[in-house]
């Protein structure tokens, strides 16, 4: 069946002129009205509440486009969100930036814009610029998208590696692996498939919560490519510290488990997007595990482990269930292109 | 010739993972470096010497990559400033995406690493954040940027269009049409190619001056997609006033026209990257040009036409070098995809 041109995308929508203008006008802005994008202009003005600000940017370019527990919009929002909240701010604003694939259809980029809008709302947060770049069919894989963020941080709170101590504990806000093995199965087609779903999930109303009633947290990090086993690593480097985590304390959702061992992960470097590892002083460990599981985004939290004097070079160690020992390495990386 | 694996950007340094940290920290991070970006935050922790900011994002898919006068680091770098710039304020740090096709020569990457760099030292910005995605040969082409900006809003300026009156000058800082005729006239490889350069360029300096010196301006946006046809068509829609504008004042280079000419495009709607259009008030027209004429890029500056009553409903006019009058259209959009 032949479609109309006017269901898809046309080259001519990135051109800068009359197509482009009905395409935001039309398309993007009922989707995410507010009144500093309303202004299309330049650049979004912003009266912040301070000038102690933190800025990121991320690029989505997962694959499939739409998965159990989300899709690429609500991940382009969450993932830029959950930056600035793990660095200690309050989000605020978003940027957004769509390169598109000539003849994407406008219907699958609706669905994407709402799902943006929700997540968005949800999170109390402004698209409040954007940019629109088309290429020629097969130049891009349907759609890429890049969030920029700019969030406030809050007062009085200094996160960092260097303040972290041994003695200080690890805290995890639920299971891991999720999102990377609902992407995953998605992609092989595993018939467990529909019991996998991404915990895709924007964490700055929690963290804030935390940073604002807890003085003891030292450091968060969100823990995407490369999962928590990326993430402790760099941890444990930058502060010159070693870890030792339990295995038998580890949330994990026992089908992501079993989807994992059958495709041959490890679940410790597998992406997440909607959990962070807070690092956080032994007397405060309880009250933060109070205030998360309170949340609905840290019900299943735990303390996984320990900081520990480094004996030798920084290490990051696992004590398995029956007893043993092994060392949790920083993964090489070949693990999962397009996963967010 | 077979070339060594680690020639080529691979699917795995997109991983998160030891080869992501390789990327990142034995070739990004080196030709950027900056204490800010050091850090390798999830975000970065900015200082701004105000709350009121402006915030922009643009992707670049420009292709080919590199041209007279430019590439796609240092057009991402300028086209971003330029954004800030435009909108009232000093641009401050940038944020940069990179979406990377497997295969990818580390060779190329450096050298739009170096151009990036040296466009944000030359422009007085730092790249304070980042991030970087692999995707497989075919998904994409090559190398996609984006760049997010933050720039700091000049103290007691505020441009926009609501301020525009009959009788305000319009103002442009150089020739038009060079950017765009660069890219496509060395993508058909027409033989006066080389004697066309890009203008590419920050004119972040000559408009901090201009606001700095005058407040005698309105309003300012640069011409990028669409060309001075489209940025003169949003004014004047969003201004509710008309504005006609000379032929014979236009600064338009040679080469560029001849260009333009023989390849059937109308120079008003060809892309700039380093041009601004200022509406100004009658009397601060001659103190503004000669801030212009006093600075590298602004050296062809000239008044270019006026704003004048809406008669019927808000037009762009040219008055033609042989005394008729034509109205001067929203370009469609079909003229040129890639071009930044």
């Amino acid at each position: 069946m032949e479609t109309n041109r006017h269901d898809r995308i046309l080259l001519a929508h990135g051109g800068g002129g009359k197509l482009t203008d009905d395409l935001i006008r039309h398309h993007i802005l009922p989707k995410l009205k507010n009144d500093t994008l309303a202004e299309l202009g330049d650049s979004a003005k912003l009266n912040l509440t301070s000038e102690k600000i933190c800025f990121t940017t991320d690029s989505y370019v997962v694959k499939p486009l739409f998965f159990n527990g989300g899709d690429i919009g609500k991940l382009a929002v969450c993932g830029t969100i959950n930056d600035l909240a793990v660095a200690g701010s309050r989000p605020v604003a978003l940027a957004l930036s769509l390169i598109i694939e000539e003849g994407l259809e406008f219907e699958l980029l609706e669905k994407i814009l709402t799902s943006i809008s929700r997540a968005a709302a949800k999170n109390n947060v402004n698209i409040v610029t954007g940019d629109t770049k088309t290429v020629e069919a097969g130049a891009a894989e349907k759609i890429f998208i890049n969030t920029a963020g700019v969030g406030v941080r809050l007062p009085g709170v200094d996160l960092g590696c260097e303040r972290i101590a041994p003695g200080d504990k690890i805290i995890i806000n639920g299971t891991i692996g999720d999102h990377g093995m609902a992407i995953i199965s998605q992609r092989e087609g595993i018939k467990f498939e529909s019991q996998l779903q991404s915990d895709c999930a924007g964490i700055g109303e929690l963290t804030c919560k935390l940073l604002e009633c807890s003085r003891g947290i030292r450091f968060m990090r969100d823990p995407t490519r490369g999962g928590l086993a990326a993430t402790l690593n760099e941890i444990s480097r930058d502060s010159g510290l070693s870890i030792e985590i339990c295995e038998g304390e580890i949330p994990i959702n026992p089908t992501v488990q079993t989807a994992a061992d059958m495709l041959g992960f490890d679940v410790l470097a597998i992406a997440n997007e909607g959990k962070f590892v807070a690092i956080v002083s032994p007397e405060s460990a309880d009250d933060c595990l109070e205030i998360c599981r309170n949340h609905p985004l840290g019900a299943d939290a735990g303390v996984i482990g320990q900081v520990v004097e480094t004996r030798d070079v920084p290490t990051v160690e696992l004590m398995t269930r029956i007893g043993g020992r092994r060392i949790v390495q920083m993964p090489y990386g070949r693990e999962l292109p397009r996963i967010c």
